[in-house]
């Protein structure tokens, strides 16, 4: 109600792609170390996509992979069972108490309002405790129905856990009724069209709008102000990698930090979108450079520099440089070689 | 401010087109039957459209066409003058006294926050009980202005009563000064453009935008949240029959289940738009049918099918089977043949 | 909490452009008059682009203008720095001192809840208590931060003293990590694509898109709900006059009365494109004049027109009306000739 | 949410008892100009304590006092039936429209939320415009559920047509289940009890408590801070006038402004409790005298005064001005004589 | 924020007194069957006055009691420990596993928010579906912290899970700072005196003020305007019977519904308290049979009756009727004999 | 609006009575020293009860205070003039630039809402760094209007810099016009009285009550749940030194940590409430030394303990202890002799 607390700072990790696994298959748990190597951030994925049957394997599988495989500096996250359902006690019991110390970050699918982060936030704490953390595992939800995007700001700032959220479209779309049955990315059916020619015969010309732009937009905010990270959620015609990674960049514009990757094509796809294209860093950099204190008003390739596009070049640099510590083949398109 | 309950079920009717009808003219009223057998809802409209000099006449022959006429199971809706006209006590009056027990919903002009919502609640209330109705009325808002959007979330929960609302660009167009004169659709001076080419002469591609995705996004997600239909409003271009088809779908897309029908040509088109495309039907009965209990990871026709598209397909597929119980050329369509 | 108060009537003077004017140039100075003939808004920068070391110039420098020179009928506004830094405080004690007599609105930068203006109202208030002024200075502030757009219906309902707002996409950008580092306009790297065509070879379509929509309607919402004015802010590539042009309209048609002008140029663009179409015009007064009473459903040049479409062309005319009172040329245009 | 509007100021008229009538009875209408003018409000009641069969006899007997009686300067309110009764409609209707330029305040009972209060705001606002009236009608709400405490600060300013707010023991103590089957004052068993004494046989000394202090405190508060007048309502013993008169005087320490009366006895302690002390006027007088601009310290008859004991002179001192000028006896009881 | 529901009725079943076992003792759990004869809750004590290594002999012991014990129609209770001890989760994992179906609430001491709420409702859920249970567990909230108290009516409308809330004057009083070590009752040093008499010498008469009135009062508004019961909860000085019964009765009078007892000696005095004086239900009844309707104005034994003391007498009447049902000899004093 | 963060732990020091003294008097400028040595906070006051011709004056003479007097380690506070004052500015402005670093506390009256404290919050970080302080002010809130106690748990929550509120009686009588024209303590007309005795003729007896009881428990809990320290504020009448030892020691009860001196008598009156009774201390040191770790349940002096009145018990100690450092006499009394 009062003037807000300056943001917390969430440690600022390579955090371009969240990639899934089923690791009910046992052939996953062997391979995490080996994919771990390739992403950002891996993911054990108890929930959707996962069968009733092999609820149970994918939780232990989970936990073999905590155990037992060295993920490098890759972080490690579990997407448990939604809170309605009648596995997300034992998941998070189990996982917290076995793989705690290994675990990142536990993501929520569904969160409606803050009283879901209330819930999960007592839980984490009450089970933290048992296992003797000492540091408190973070909390990402998933944006993915009507209601929690209504209540996105509340929920961004339920806990001192929150990490970031992930926008979901396809529960998203169901809990709308928006009449599609894609997972993300445009419709052929959201379009705008111009105006009749005089020759009324002729065609008139219509584009496509993009479905998601206001709930991403509005997500951003309220991670953004609370110091959260944003993410798009997954993309689902995998073959489609063009629709994909044109979908990504969209998200990666309005101020997204990393997208999921459901298939192994889509690692790629992320990085090469939300790592800042060497032009553009290149352009930051002269422009800091040439702006030490980011004050006044100057000139650069011809553009008009001020304090305000002095930060943006700040946020550019800034992630190229995090990300140029993991990757030396980044490091180089960057300039940044020591 | 707590958990919210669970969204109340709207008993959901076929409602792609409020057709309006000005039953101020003696040959509509006679009309109605005909026209009601053709459209989902019917509507008797009191408010803007017709002149002061009619406003009795019209509420005269909407009570004849409650009394004398023979809707079949078409919805009978009215809308009244707005809350600070010197029509509307007696619009509301007079209406439920007489036709009370005929009429399913009330539409409630320019909708500004909860408290007019609590007011025509509580009136209904009154009248209700006068009129010994045993099944309440339920009220339709209209957001047409920006203080409506600025209060949409709480429009919506501020009675069980609520059962939809409109989207309406015209009244809202002028309250928030936006520089257009038209009834909806798109504007051909809202678009962005390209970057320059190398070659500085050659012209720069420009894409129109959809002017309204903000607010009818947000006024999804408050409806569907709180188990309300929203509806897109009017389309004012009659003759430009394309340009009605391209907003009536974009609104279908964001969410909204049906739009509103100024003319025959219209009701055609919202039946068109708002009746799912056979070809996904078709398709969503697929997936539902190979995979019995939603759960778990399928390919099908080479896409990936989990629980969030399964719902995508339930949505769909619930719809159809709606249409096609009032439709035996849909229900052909759609494969439902007995 | 209750049903709200009426908006206030903040006077609606020509405001189609704010030109940003750096006084601690004395050339600037001496050309203030002349400047201020052609422009409707002049406003004295104290913030950002104004180096450090040049502070204390520009604020005296617009010192000198507010005491010295004669702008006629043009407002003169002051930008002062943001309300943590260490020149606020003076900026706003000498400006309000020695011409608060002289000036119409204090814009305040970087505004991210109701607190910021409750802190200048408050302020405000005694500056002028001491000054002796009878005339209250309004208070304009920049939405440039996610926060901000988070809270910006309390921002527009803070204080009585609340004029307007300008949206600043370039410290937004940089506040919502957007990876850009250009100040408004479109990217090319937001757009959507169409779907793959049968010929998979063949290129897909693409439409670049909006990516400040969200945030300009609901600052449009906020604005006018409350009565205040809102504006875009600046288009930082000078050159390009044809994206600034487009960038401005934009704004223009999503309600936004005016634009900054950080360049001569740019003050004939936000004139041309913030003074409605003479053609409009015309139309929307055949429409007032056809409806004199805004009742009831008519056919105009073959369109249908009723009480809504009767109130978008008040609007217009409306404004056309303002704006051909300051400009003889524009009167003709619009037909407005004694 | 944003610093509040300055306190509206409710034209303050004599309001120390309210006398409650019921005109279903002939002589009482007869009597009405004759109970006036010892009253300085009268209300016709139509609500609780008249019996069904008479409620249309009440309603029309005050319809006749307002038509047909001169009651000088002494108010005329309505009581109307609650919100949820069947009479309540009527009631306001007929009411305002006979004699609603007569009426000054109308009195709902059983306020439980804002949003009864914006229901009887647009219905008044319907009823005046109906019947031409130039005054809008005010509204004084009754404060007799658990729910309406719980809200009073919302209740308070829910429209600008809040005159006032009336505390009701009886409905509120059976909306708490409070054990008492009386209508104001106190109750033998609430009590503070003594330590026991070291002689254990001695009797221990117990004190009764107030069971109204914070429900009347935070009414007081509620009402004040938005230019309300809160008023204690009934005392039921009609017999004890020792302790209606000490429940009297308790609710105008706390800040009430007057209380009902239900028998002609209770309209002689009402005047009594309600008129000031003319010992602490003549003392407040003396105290403003010496202090002619209310600012520092003063010792006056050894006490010491400052700004703060100067408001609340002050207030003692405007309430005897307003109270002598309709009755000559308190004017020259507080040395107000010409 | 629109128009409340009407309040849940929660099952209103005789609630004079609940009683607190420590069933680490097996005495206890032996007792529980000739313990429960003689009060209305019996409740298993897990919490404070529980010492550390007595914790999981409580809760077995408290397993027992449900498991084995026969209670008759005795409710059964749960006091768990605080959500932030390391017990809380199993007490509420093992008992609800275990004994769910015999519990009738669970009492969650030191809420303070509705967060709190929040969790446990969510975890009774997954714990209820893991056990099978059909009847949903109630929750009892402790008011015992000063956020807690500002936090009441949120906490009492944040679950419907919610049966009532308990008074805690000791851990209130602690943060509060408040300067006693007592637990609730009076105390000597909270006091007003009266103002000095003419004889300076002669001693002034003071008297003990309730210190909880306040606390009390909102609990009971915040608990009745949700369908909640109040209780006050413990009073410290076993040996002190006055004391109790007089803080008892206070609460009573206030609207709570029962008391804790802390030892056998106290349940007598709650029944003696919390069970309507016979003399007052005889009256109760008479004014009911009076007035069949409960409209209108009645002389009885000379006291005027209205519509709300008609209400008054029903809640006397209801709670007599309910403890007729279990006691014989209240059936009698009463007059309910068959 | 979630689950809110542990309350901040404002350094207690000291603080059983603000000492007020007039510096525009030379004398009390050189006596500061000697009265700071028996007073736990020494107070500039500008505001009330310093006439207008001497504000000056005061606040040269604070200033001085400050910058060359030793007060050993007692506090120094300053009251500045109300924020609608011509004067608050200079007042501000002055000290913080003067004696900010030798200040502990600004003392802000007539607070009314969150708005008053962000103005004061932002403005004391302008002026703190033009003076180069490096350890923040705090602020000290007076309530003292109808509306500041509506918003009291608004204000306690509006910044981090709240160090605390005082409760001031008089212009709060005057802002809710409570009759009276005393500053605290009771009145005579506040009072319960006793139902009349079989014998008509017998004296009833009657009993005076708190009439701030609500305001200042109310006032403790927004304190005390957000981690300030609650204050009552004057008592009046100097010479009735009973009476405000009266009033004292119910603000301590309450849970006030102590209150204002106007009067070197009421030092005394101050130092004695506001220092816990040996006796009791004594009692409390005991409970804590038989249960170690404040677990169980445990009969001392025999009276049960258990966890709750530990914490009692502990508040007791605590406080005991911080003054006994301060003062010998006290810590042998309380038996803290090393």
């Amino acid at each position: 109600m009062g003037a807000p607390e300056p943001a917390r700072e969430i440690e600022f990790r390579p955090s371009r792609m969240i990639h899934f696994l089923d690791f009910s298959n046992d052939k996953m748990v062997a391979k995490a170390p080996e994919i771990a190597a390739k992403t950002d951030i891996l993911l054990g994925n108890l929930e959707d996509a996962v069968p009733v049957d092999r609820k149970v394997a994918a939780r232990e599988g989970l936990i073999r992979v905590g155990k037992e495989m060295d993920l490098g500096d890759t972080q490690l996250w579990a997407r448990v069972n939604s809170l309605d359902s009648p596995w997300v006690l034992d998941d998070l019991t189990q996982v917290v108490a076995e793989i705690g110390h290994k675990l990142d970050v536990v993501m929520i699918p569904k969160v409606e309002g803050p009283w879901d982060i209330h819930f999960v936030d007592r839980l984490l704490a009450q089970l933290e405790a048992r296992a003797g953390l000492t540091r408190p595992l973070l909390v990402h939800a998933i944006l993915e129905t009507a209601l929690g995007v209504t209540n996105v700001e509340e929920i961004a700032a339920a806990s001192p856990r929150m990490q970031g959220m992930s926008f979901g479209p396809a529960d998203l779309a169901a809990s709308r009724r928006m009449k599609t049955t894609r997972v993300g990315g445009g419709h052929p059916g959201y379009r705008v069209i111009e105006d009749p020619h005089a020759d009324e015969g002729a065609a008139r010309m219509t584009a496509q709008q993009d479905p998601w732009h206001y709930s991403i937009a509005r997500m951003v905010d309220a991670c953004t102000s609370n110091g959260l990270l944003p993410f798009y959620g997954p993309f689902g015609d995998i073959k489609d990698t063009l629709a994909c990674e044109t979908q990504f960049r969209a998200a990666f514009l309005l101020g997204c930090v990393g997208a999921w990757s459901l298939h192994p094509a889509q690692i790629d796809i992320a990085k090469k979108v939300f790592s800042p294209d060497p032009e553009e860093v290149r352009f930051a950099k002269k422009v800091i450079e040439a702006i030490p204190d980011g004050r006044g008003v100057h000139m650069i390739d011809g553009k008009m520099q001020d304090d305000a596009t002095w930060k943006q070049c700040q946020v550019m640099v800034h992630l190229a440089e995090l990300l140029a510590k993991k990757d030396p083949e980044l490091a180089q398109a960057y300039g940044f070689t020591a």
